[in-house]
């Protein structure tokens, strides 16, 4: 069998048709879309076709997408750019212990410069409780962030109840929607956010694009400075091609989004049962029904998470420990401390981020390698009394 | 004739090799870099090698390397990230009046914080006078920031001089390269700078990828958190295919360096020369021997340079007004108003930038073409009495 690319929370693979819309813009369409000459148009109506396109995506009005490079920098733009932006209103910030690092490293700079950060616990499943988010909230809050679904354990939170409380105090809301914006239906509207991240890796488009919804009325100071690209909130020379991408990423996950949900559910739900079956002491973190159609985080008792994907990386299986992108510094993941998971069972966990293009023979592999290796490592373990 | 690209300010053709370097880490290896399993060994090598040919291409250690998404967020990561770093040395910055807007509008930004902002000067070929940068520096000054070529008028300042001045008062020095590197022989250790900004899409490369080089020991916060990627100075996914393509442009700037420049330059004089012979009260502004091979920046008295613009482009000639990035904001440009040129001739000015693609027959049309739409302007203008 070939390499199985389950790891897709990471990064996806990018889709064909993504890949072939982005090509006249790297090899013909060469000019900047600032450019007032003939070689800046095209590229300029595409990043306006691309901005409806993302718009679409998440009903919202075209005006109010602003391109970024990445995932991070449309959360560091949202928390930071709303704080700078908000000095005189106050300088307290509330948000989940189980965001990505990038806005909870942007509350954290922010707080290094005198701001206050009130960090809402979550309960075992990873679910952040709007009565807590009220309670966190004061009278000098500027903003609230929450991710709408976590990008390690898949738990998607009550958005749209946590909006209410937020909004009913009259506060900036921010959802940092990079694990589910191409991968679930989401509405700005009908979540009731103010601000929400995306970023197209997440769903079949490029690195190098992603965006921030910002609805028209909220005050965001930019965070970087120069030209007015994207409306004075981020200068620099647009990414045309990897924006055209997006934009093509999003259309394309538009349509076949019901399909996706039903073909990435009944893997995941294959795999996670087929793990619980085959595997003795090994537990499903974060909720079973209210989670991303892909992810399937598991502890498996008395083992190493990272000994398990070196072993299934021999077997040809792409996993992820703990957070599926970068923090390498951390050893046990904030967020399955945020749910209270023992240390050695937080240490002990691996996720499966898989998509619509893994097939039920690639988890048939998965539930053949993966009980042997778990009993292997355990043979070895001194603290596996199995 | 077909169309002729004379606008490598605004950014440069994505060169063949270049796109085809590139293309493998769009469709085959797509992995995250940080990922641990094989996926994201062949990315994160990739990034290596990239780090190491832009190192080389300006003689610096591939550890001093910071990947960006383009050449504003340098500037924007070496002010404001070198401001924020020094809080407890001092809040004065040093720039020159002819900076990018990336640097002056960060730097502005961080006056709006509180921080004192002094504005260097030049003369009237746009030359920033190391004595005066010197003056301007006090005790707690914390970043001097001076452009190694102006992106409208090409004028090469002296670099080194202002780095031996700056030095001397033991003050971290940033240089805006984005002009130069890759362009001409640009050496971090010649020059003596502690940070230099550069962009791929200067020489050759891609949209989206760029680079920071900042000297080990140099303090630099972030200006976006999260992971640890760019050892934590710059956090978020990389996007691998651009920085590939960024090194790639870099190894075949240093190859084909000397032939490039040798090229450029001819066919700028030439067209310097034949615009002046041929139109008569056209004015070259900034110097004429230490400016940017591929740069010509011409007044042409009584004339909107607009009207130029548009009447070029019909004859298939792309060229550009004022700056030649982004800042349809700015009626007159602030480079040109630096340098004391009458305010009417700053609106009458065009910007030939010319690249190593670009052939004698190009010049020979645009020195056919160009006459004639000037005098009719001219025949046109109340103010023109030639």
């Amino acid at each position: 069998m070939a390499e199985i690319y389950m790891d897709n929370a990471a990064g996806t693979r990018l889709l064909d048709e993504v890949y072939e819309s982005m090509v006249p813009y790297m090899k013909t369409y060469y000019g900047n879309p600032s450019s007032i000459h003939s070689m800046g148009t095209e590229p300029r109506e595409a990043i306006n076709r691309a901005r409806g396109q993302v718009a679409s995506m998440i009903g919202a009005e075209a005006a109010d997408i602003y391109f970024t490079s990445c995932g991070s920098e449309s959360n560091n733009l949202a928390v930071k750019g709303t704080m700078l932006a908000s000095i005189k209103t106050g300088r307290h910030v509330v948000v989940s212990a189980v965001e990505h690092q990038s806005v909870l490293n942007a509350a954290r700079a922010m707080k290094r410069n005198g701001w206050d950060v009130t960090i809402v616990n979550t309960d075992n499943k990873g679910f952040v409780d709007p009565d807590a988010v009220n309670a966190a909230v004061r009278s000098d809050t500027v903003l609230v962030s929450v991710i709408h679904a976590s990008n390690e354990i898949g738990t998607v939170e009550p958005i749209r109840e946590i909006a209410k409380v937020v909004k009913s105090r009259n506060i900036p809301f921010h959802t940092d929607a990079v694990m589910t914006a191409g991968v679930i239906p989401v509405n700005v509207d009908d979540l009731g956010v103010d601000m929400l991240s995306l970023a197209a890796n997440s769903f079949g488009g490029p690195k190098g694009a992603a965006a921030l919804f910002i609805r028209k009325g909220v005050r965001v100071f930019s965070i970087f400075d120069g030209g007015i690209q994207e409306r004075g909130r981020r200068a620099g020379t647009e990414n045309v091609p990897a924006i055209v991408g997006l934009g093509k990423a999003a259309e394309m996950a538009v349509k076949d989004m019901d399909n996706r949900i039903k073909v990435t559910t009944a893997l995941r739900d294959k795999l996670m049962n087929g793990l619980e079956s085959k595997i003795p002491k090994l537990y499903i973190n974060g909720d079973r029904e209210k989670r991303l159609p892909g992810n399937v985080h598991a502890s498996i008792e008395a083992i190493e998470g990272e000994s398990i994907l070196y072993s299934l990386a021999r077997k040809g299986v792409m996993a992820a420990s703990g957070s599926s992108c970068a923090d390498k510094a951390l050893k046990t993941s904030h967020v399955l401390t945020a749910t209270g998971l023992d240390p050695a069972l937080a240490n002990a966990s691996i996720l499966f981020s898989l998509g619509f293009e893994n097939t039920g023979e690639e988890i048939d592999h998965v539930l053949e390698v993966l009980p042997p290796i778990v009993e292997r490592l355990r043979s070895m373990s001194p603290i596996w009394n199995g």
